[in-house]
């Protein structure tokens, strides 16, 4: 004897999401039916909204239900002549949080990775590029991840920005080795940007 | 700066699920923004429709989007003379998944609690009463968790069953003492069910 076809669906469903395996999917299923018929309800049309209506910005490839999401639109930002890179939104989040830094992002959404395919383009850099030919940027920070894959691709765009003659930092102080970024306290992160260092470029 | 109206609305809606903190809200919205739109879209459809037509069978209470759940309408489940009370719908699936009772059951949807002011008729035993009176059950098999709450409602619905002249006995053996049901193995549960011991009623 099996579920009702509506049920058995739902715990399939909810499987979708990481962390979540076959008995936390029923425990859920259960707790939204038994307590929280509204919240399922909502949850169901929040996600059925955001997976329809939210794409990347233009300008910096975050997620947004925008064309260019609001920190690209901002005259402010815009001035300030600084590009942080980032490779996750959560990255733009957590930088967001300390309230510290008043300049524009570029979100890779991954970095390079040979072997799984991950480009140069896959990673948006030639959106970024031509970002750095048509000039108004004075100095790219790069805050992507303190890892190998991080790394190489915090060089990459290094000498992407030499090319164009355009100034490049690391953001270094703070960030331990092989974290990820996005769970940093806000503490740590403004250190890792104030203490951030020119990058050798050749 | 604040995420897209969209995506703020997922991250709040997906805590509704039991387990899920803020943090790991943000990870799953933006893991299904960018590895699995599909997924998030049945999710959302899955929730909104069994939200909207899985109610509870008229017979034995447990989730169905049917009048009468699968088991309540087979005449084999009917001639058993078998009634099974279990506390939640996920007993009863554990136990189907043993595959050695073919009996009916009765889903009580939580146990007397009368702190929580959860009374008999907050748990369906009006209904059960009136079940006992119809007649065709021969024995009440009480399964409710191990729990103080638990044996209270068994022992509650034991005497029910004297006053009606049914019999009535108590899954045991197996079963560890402030364990939950639902989470046994299938062979505990079949020892438990063939331990079942008749119940002194007063
Ligand atoms: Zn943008
Ligand atoms: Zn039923």
């Amino acid at each position: 004897m099996q579920l009702s076809p509506s049920l058995t669906q739902l715990i399939e469903a909810l499987r979708c999401q990481p962390g979540i395996g076959p008995k936390s999917a029923q425990r859920i299923a259960f707790h939204l039916l038994e307590r929280d018929r509204q919240g399922g309800k909502q949850l169901g049309h929040a996600l059925t909204k955001a997976m329809d209506e939210v794409g990347h910005c233009q300008s910096c490839r975050t997620f947004t239900e925008q064309a260019v999401c609001d920190i690209c639109s901002s005259v402010k930002r815009q001035d300030s002549g600084l590009l942080c890179v980032v490779e996750s939104p959560t990255d733009v989040l957590a930088i967001e949080q300390t309230g510290q830094y008043q300049g524009l992002y570029f979100v890779l959404m991954g970095h390079l990775s040979p072997i799984d395919g991950i480009g140069p383009k896959e990673i948006g850099l030639d959106i970024l590029e031509s970002k750095l030919q048509q000039g108004g940027i004075n100095e790219v920070i790069l805050a992507t991840n303190p890892s190998v894959e991080g790394e190489t691709t915090a060089h990459y765009i290094a000498e992407l920005c030499h090319k164009y003659q355009v100034g490049a930092s690391r953001i270094a102080h703070g960030v331990p080795v092989g974290g990820e970024l996005d769970l940093l306290d806000g503490m740590t992160l403004m250190h890792a940007f104030s203490g951030r260092r020119a990058v050798n470029q050749n």
